[in-house]
């Protein structure tokens, strides 16, 4: 048994397989029990002088380096804040600033929407002739080119697990003299990432998927850093003030990272998000990734094996597959609430895909064949044909 | 003894008296249980489960009319999220793109650093030609013309309590066909608001201080009914979207207040603010302010009598302040790090500001009594003047 596995020190209901780490982690068994003296001890007992006591004031950069190491980013380059959607808007907008004679911003159609949404809102606020431009994921290289201010992607794609090739995009991206911004939603903790061998400017990411954070855990941001100390903060709020209690009028940017803190940190989210941070302690991401792979490597074997109505969506060379294998079925949600009412929990995104994410540090190869006997019995025996998963409200 | 007194309802250390509820309110008793069961029955047990099972993915909305019950703002018309800064800049940028001709953003320099940091960050992403303009509070009204687009205040001064009158400035703000921002920190939970009745276009605030949500607790975004369905987020992230889940490439605003959302609710400090927020379920606000006046004219009255050394720096007229009182002193921050030492806990604004909070849910008049005697015993005893004090760290 690999050492990577610690599903002890998870919460796991009876019964289920959790395939859906790639969207919520698991509560790590140790999160209750310190939110809990954070709550009573430092909230209740400090009060206000919490603050400087208990660590609060520091915690976003502290969780920001245990991030960090875990996605090649030195000791100083992250900070941890708001939520993924307004890191990669800050991202954008020091990158448009960094290169001021170009115009476009470009990304694939693959992206998640939100990073695309976010940066349609800052091009409604640039002047006008600054562009949000949009290809298909295999034609980002051959559309790189002297308009394009910053490139922005997300290494692994949220529906296929697709991945981009980190290290020669950026190289591509910056012999073009573009920025490069990625998003690492479903890689920091999923696979490995070196960001200071990238070499990339810009990185973020969210915390509440293989990192575990729990729900609305805080988002991260890296800044290379050479550019730390030269980047403008577009959202430039107090806690990025070099001086933030000296309450100066006029904003001056924090050393380095610090620059894109924003506002007051949510110490409650940080609190579990740190436990859950101390299980990465010594994790080797090579060895998790190869447990990810191997578990992944199972699933579509015996998937394939047994469940023909299944296409696999997924690339199925390993290289280019982050931690996730989809399969596509036309009546994917249906099929999916089914599953997850025998204790099989994965999820759906339109419009036909079943998604399955692996994450070795609570799935073994027994959760794996179980997983696969249900499906199989919910797609042999049409469990998934009943009008109560046709029409189960689709919020999420 | 007034029926706005919950004290037992609250967390208050013994021999501490608690003057700094403007800056962190304490934790409300049912907080702990009540976020203990949503990390072990909601996030450990329903795991993804809980963004519909737990009315997590309503949460923002929910809370947000709890918060809109408290400052006049009619049911639909505040969501919860991110933080005041954050909620600033949406504020902001929205009000520009209302009043398109116009290139002056206008507030006062008593306004809270941050807001003027963000307005700063706004105008630096914006076409040239924008502007941020400050001047002295009392200069508001007289610097109101047709180069503004949007006048942004804190109804509360953050140092001295000094209040703006709501309702004639932002008539006179609109007369001038600008759009008014008002930003409730210190007010929400505070003093009596009626936006509905103000009519303003937007009103921002946090939920740490009087609304005792817990440190980094989200904040909130009011915008007035009849424009809710017409401004344009620039902050556009996926839960603002119409239709967050259809993972649409290009976005379009959600219904109303909806469309202010940004990216994932931060769930485990929603929690604690929404049961920070039954505390408030039929208090009558103006029974609040009444109690929270005879508070600081008694500590006013006693500080005037027996400590000569402090000179009041909130205004004296009742009808100009908020929930806070402040004096000022040389050597405050010393004077305040005494003073805490003693169990009596108020806060410090550079440069002499020691501003106390009134609070009237968990102080009482024997408490009053009880920090002006041991502040007499601080100020009469020199208790101040020692290295100790005079040096230690000023971070918060």
């Amino acid at each position: 048994m690999s050492h990577i596995l610690k599903k002890e020190a998870f919460v796991i209901p009876e019964g289920v397989i959790y395939l859906d780490g790639n969207s919520l982690g698991p509560m790590p068994r140790g999160v209750a029990a310190r939110v809990q003296s954070m709550l009573e001890d430092e909230w209740g007992g400090m009060l206000i002088r919490g603050w400087n006591g208990a660590g609060w004031m520091d915690q976003p950069s502290r969780v920001g380096d245990m991030v960090g190491r875990i996605i090649g980013a030195p000791v100083g380059s992250v900070v941890m804040g708001d939520t993924l959607s307004i890191k990669v808007f800050q991202a954008l907008a020091s990158a448009v600033k960094l290169n001021p004679e170009r115009r476009v911003i470009l990304s694939d159609t693959g992206n998640f929407p939100s990073d695309l949404y976010m940066a349609e809102g800052l091009v409604g606020l640039l002047e006008q002739g600054y562009e949000l431009r949009t290809v298909a994921p295999e034609e980002v290289l051959s559309a790189i080119d002297d308009s394009i201010a910053a490139v922005m992607l997300t290494e692994v794609d949220y529906r296929t697990g697709r991945k981009h090739d980190m290290k020669p995009v950026t190289q591509a991206v910056q012999a073009a003299g573009c920025i490069m911004i990625w998003d690492l939603a479903h890689s920091a903790g999923a696979i490995e990432v070196d960001l200071w061998e990238a070499n990339c400017e810009f990185a973020v990411g969210c915390t509440y998927k293989y990192l575990n954070g729990g729900p609305g855990a805080p988002a991260f941001i890296y800044v290379r850093p050479d550019l730390a100390d030269h980047v403008q903060p577009a959202l430039s709020g107090w806690l990025g003030h070099r001086a933030p209690f000296a309450f100066d009028l006029d904003y001056r940017p924090g050393a380095g990272i610090e620059r894109m803190r924003v506002g007051t940190p949510p110490v409650i989210q940080l609190t579990a998000l740190e436990v859950a941070m101390e299980l990465w302690d010594g994790v080797d991401m090579q060895e998790l990734r190869a447990e990810s792979l191997k578990l992944q490597e199972q699933f579509i074997a015996e998937v394939e094996r047994d469940i023909p109505q299944l296409t696999l969506a997924s690339p199925r060379d390993t290289s280019l597959r982050g931690s996730q294998v989809s399969f596509r079925f036309a009546e994917g949600y249906a099929a999916m609430q089914a599953l997850i009412d025998r204790g099989v929990i994965g999820d759906f995104r339109a419009p036909d895909i079943m998604r399955f994410g692996f994450t070795p540090m609570y799935l073994d190869a027994g959760d794996v064949s179980s997983a696969v006997a249900i499906l199989a019995d919910v797609m042999h025996n049409d469990l998934w044909d009943q009008d109560t998963y046709k029409t189960r409200s689709k919020v999420t």
